[in-house]
């Protein structure tokens, strides 16, 4: 590191940046803290060495391999999270603040190491299937498979959440094999800078998967292609302004925004005040205000609520608002800390006024605010500041003016529909809470709120235990909202990593498919194993090694005996009146009579390295099995996944998933299913 | 309709245009046959229609219901086919191109109705699940829906299909609720104005559900927001051009592209000239060459081969090209119609003579063009034309200069990845055409060359008797490459439905979700049924009905019996002393032997509304059942589909899918799945 008070790029595998340039300031005292540095960056450098380096790099790896990378990533940094809540602080955040920055940073890592380890294949090219026949003759299917781009990502971030911002798209790309160049936004680049040192010092990261960009992007954005991608966070005017840029137009480079957007909190007309609703509703609010100094692209600026109970949560939320202590978030009993500069302080005072304008002030600054700590008069505090509108229907401005501070407007509605009506005259939103006890309000409410917000959070008593809130977005779902809020989505469990790949469709002979896919496509040939492919070791299996099983005649005695075990006396087995009235016109076996005895056929009773059959997948009966038909399976390994596990005892194992196909004499395929089996390893 | 020669658009109900202004002529023979009309188009009214009468109109449906309308407009049309191949001989198809127009786009709306039907709800709320528990203490999950976004689809076309065009853009927004504007390129509009003419007399779409545009866009786009969609067909240009208008961009309007791109067809290199695949590989390259007189942006304008063949390809080509009559459509024999105007020929022309440049042409018109049929010399004709370029790797106008007609590129290389780096260079295509006898070497060419490509075919012997050849995309694959070819994703099945819907996260407990989704969700509220619930009808049976059956403790016996009657006499279950040695450190029952027995509990053996269980979903052994455990199964209704059907005796059915947990005496869950049943209705 060179002048410590000067931040650094991370660029082209060097740490760049001696001289200082523009000043950043602690948000609590306004002290100088940092520079960023003067030196330009050479970005033609930056994108040639991702392409060139990180690439390849990248490519080495199989997704399940990238995402032990992730786990073990995440461990690291678990481990050192304590020096970055210590730098968190500086930009104005409490503890509970920088947790969601910090730990819901590291544990999106977490997360996307778990779901690339269920999800994704050992190999880099994920099957999207199932594969359909295309023709008549069996000689042609289609399918779908997503592999890398072969380009870059370039993540741009808003200034609230320094590491998580980072993290939660470095996650999926990263498993999609995409080089990340992020740029977290100036006012608080350090934090971002000192994760990605720590990211660099743990030697976790193949080369070049990772540049840090501190300051301007200048022309990074002209020298990308179709194959690279870029996300944004911030505002939606800045939004507006990258997505118009000429290049990525010309070359219809995919860009994805999540853009800040007035969320709704809706009071539904079923809750009364001394519901434990009415509670969760005002606590709801009241965190969501505050929290982050209510910078948060997720706070709820909109306080939808009946009139009849405008009064009661105006009351009940300026109680709440009362008792937050303001100020430094390292002293005890701070609820709140500061805004992010003295910059953003000017804004949302400016902004508060115009919301103000012909609204009621229920809470602000003049109900005695004073925030503490050691020079917190020069700190970028906000008072939380309460609105109320009456005619929110006819006010343009609380729908359109984000103050994005501790600043919430209520709102008042007749009916449902108009509780409908005023959320979406946000325009599109990441979120809104409903809070009612009534599935039959939620089943109304929820599907047309969803048209124009990326998540409903619905909160109830039975919920509120485990409620994550409404600010949190989830590694498993889906972040973003259309319209205002960008119209991207990121995050939602595998789609984010789908989101990084390139998706073709592949049509060719099953053989081809099955080669292209990694994945056995019926009617592809198949390796008629010589021993038994259960006794198999999972480096020896092969995709496409398969048994054809003996033959089996289904008697009217099996019928009976499979009553007898599993007590299933159905009428389509045992009753010959009822059964001559039935698409049939006959009594047939037992479905599972079928795939107990196909397991009969194809298993191999002595121990072997198939440890266990620990489910199954897309069981369909196809055709009847009657008295006097004979059946036998067709068992063909169709997919191994390496997820570099071991069992308890230390021997490794793999994930084997077996195709299915139970025919009878005339050939005709009476049941299809896929098995899942875990298989032992020979070392 | 007006002067019979001045086409209308349809506007808010209502047809439009009396008045010529731009004249259009055949492409057979240069003969004036329409007029757009003069009158300018209220495009404020024709969005206020869409949304204040389109979008409710087609919310009052649901997805089963709108999937049927799709089917009964397809049998329609199907019906009046031979109007509509009528009027397409004007463009200058032959009646093969026009089949993949005409019959192209009616298949498509079969497609989407049958894809409808098997994949979507008979309600407005697509549940993307599954949902997943986020708490510990089960109090709230998460999963996704997607929903109609309220909003119109702005379908703009290309005038190479301009039935076809419209139909696979309309299908899937249709079903997704959306009103549709379609705009066709103006050169061949009364293609698609005479099948618009043939939708509004059918009287099956509800009011509001299309309206055509014939002429100019107007002010269109600008009148757009968030909940809107606009796709396009058409070139990169233009693309461009359209994705950098001011109000999409400031509004987030979701924007997809499919532009022309330059596709390659590569030979590989195991193939030999006296290989089958070889003749497949100059046979498929000389029809996309001269289907549609090259017209489709789908055709090969890149032939890939290795520098040891380009001889043989080009003879063998020269000779194919040489037998192709080219001329006036209805005239026997011939094969090779024109291109679509004058305009588009003197196009061509200059394309071509770009390519030309220091490249050698192996065919064209000096070969002895002679159109046939009257006033073709007049006609907007073009000879095939072959270019040899051996310096592919060198020369940039081969990979980016489009010549939108029976114009194609022989380029050498000299391995494998030489071959994959020129099909690259077309910087993103819609596909990718591969020849080879290899699964090798397709399992090493697909994935890199999917990175550029939308689809790759992958052809040889096998493939030949059902391929439907490289230049058709399917209802079910996706259509739409990266980069140059527009970034966009069409068609795909139900992918393409998913693009025109809203996808939200929803957050609450689980009695919320099943409320919100209409699918039951674990550990939300059940109703325990009076009734047996399989002894309910389908119009009784309400989600959440549940059955919890009597208990059964599981003995030796059972597992000597099970494995009697299945003989499956697998270890773990019969060697005691091989199953000390397992995780589980006994013999414990077989998995299928839960699932009979669980069959067994909640069976209701006489004849009743439930018709059959034809599969199984999701099955999960969670738990092993040992010798003296004591199990019990929970049945609830998870999922009602009603598809409006009947089964042989006319009466109707809908799909049930039951949740069952099987747990055990101390309530842990060891089995879990869902089971597919018919049940018969009522009525």
């Amino acid at each position: 590191m060179g002048n410590m008070s000067t931040l650094q790029s991370f660029i082209a595998g060097r740490w760049l940046g001696q001289e200082a340039q523009t000043p950043l300031h602690s948000a609590l005292d306004n002290k100088l803290i940092y520079h960023t540095h003067a030196e330009k960056i050479d970005f033609a450098e930056a994108v040639h060495y991702a392409r060139k380096t990180g690439v390849p790099a990248l490519m080495k790896l199989d997704f399940q391999q990238r995402a032990q990378r992730l786990k073990a990533l995440a461990l690291y940094l678990m481990e050192r999270k304590e020096e970055l809540y210590e730098i968190s602080h500086l930009t104005g955040a409490t503890r509970p603040d920088s947790w969601v920055d910090v730990e819901g940073g590291i544990g999106t890592l977490f997360a996307y190491a778990s779901i690339g380890s269920r999800e994704l294949p050992s190999s880099n090219v994920l099957h999207e299937g199932p594969a359909m026949p295309l023709g008549k003759r069996g000689g042609f299917s289609g399918t779908h498979i997503l592999v890398p781009r072969g380009g870059l990502a370039v993540h741009i971030n808003a200034f609230n959440f320094p590491i998580w911002g980072l993290l939660e798209k470095f996650a999926p790309s990263f498993l999609a094999a995409m080089p990340c160049i992020g740029k977290p936004a100036t006012a608080t680049s350090y934090l971002t800078e000192a994760v990605v040192r720590m990211m660099m010092d743990s030697k976790l990261l193949p080369e070049g998967a990772l540049q840090l960009v501190i300051g301007s992007t200048g022309d990074l954005l002209d020298r990308l292609t179709g194959f690279d991608a870029v996300t944004f966070t911030g505002s939606a005017d800045t939004a507006a302004k990258l997505r118009a840029n000429r290049n990525l137009i010309s070359q219809a480079v995919p860009f994805t925004a999540e853009a800040d957007s007035l969320n709704a909190a809706i009071l539904a007309p079923d809750v009364a005040p001394d519901d434990p609703e009415f509670d969760l509703f005002v606590k709801e609010v009241a965190r969501e205000m505050t929290g982050k100094a209510g910078q948060k692209c997720t706070a709820i600026r909109r306080i939808i609520v009946p009139e009849s109970r405008a009064e009661a949560v105006g009351q009940r939320l300026r109680e709440r608002l009362a008792k937050v202590v303001v100020g430094n978030p390292k002293m005890e009993g701070v609820r709140m800390g500061a805004l992010a500069s003295q910059d953003q302080q000017r804004d949302v005072s400016e902004r508060v006024e115009m919301l103000a304008r012909g609204n009621e002030v229920l809470f602000s600054a003049r109900d005695g605010f004073k925030p503490v700590g050691e020079g917190a008069e020069g700190g970028a505090f906000f008072s939380p500041t309460l609105i109320l509108c009456r005619n929110a229907l006819s006010n343009d401005a609380v729908h359109d003016i984000e103050a994005f501070g501790p600043v919430s407007t209520i709102m008042t509605y007749k009916d449902v529909d108009e509780a409908l009506e005023l959320a979406a005259r946000g325009k599109g939103s990441l979120v809104t809470t409903l809070v009612t006890k009534d599935p039959a309000i939620a089943a109304h409410v929820v599907p047309v709120a969803a048209a124009t917000h990326g998540r409903v959070h619905i909160l109830d008593r039975e919920a509120a235990v485990d409620s994550t809130g409404h600010g949190s977005p989830l590694p498993t779902l889906k972040h973003g909202g259309p319209g205002r809020a960008g119209g991207g989505e990121e995050l939602g469990g595998i789609r984010a990593v789908k989101h990084f790949l390139q998706r073709a469709a592949v049509q060719g002979s099953p053989t081809m498919l099955t080669a292209v896919t990694g994945e056995y496509v019926r009617g592809g040939a198949v390796k008629e194993s010589e021993v038994h492919p259960f006794r198999r070791y999972f480096e020896d299996l092969e995709v496409g090694h398969s048994l054809l099983t003996h033959r089996r005649t289904v008697s009217e005695a099996d019928i009976v005996n499979f009553g007898g075990v599993s007590g299933d006396y159905f009428y389509m087995h045992f009753d010959e009146i009822a059964a001559k009235d039935t698409q049939f016109g006959k009594r047939i076996a037992h479905g599972y009579f079928v795939l107990s005895a196909a397991a009969g056929l194809f298993v191999s009773p002595a121990p072997g390295p198939v440890l266990a059959n620990y489910g199954l997948d897309n069981l369909r009966f196809v055709a009847p099995v009657a008295i006097g038909d004979t059946i036998r399976a067709r068992l063909t390994c169709k997919r191994k996944v390496d997820r570099n596990r071991t069992d308890d005892k230390g021997r490794g194992q793999g994930v084997v998933a077996w195709d299915v196909q139970v025919t009878n004499q005339n050939d005709e395929l009476v049941a299809s299913y896929d098995i899942l089996t875990l298989v032992q390893k020979r070392a």
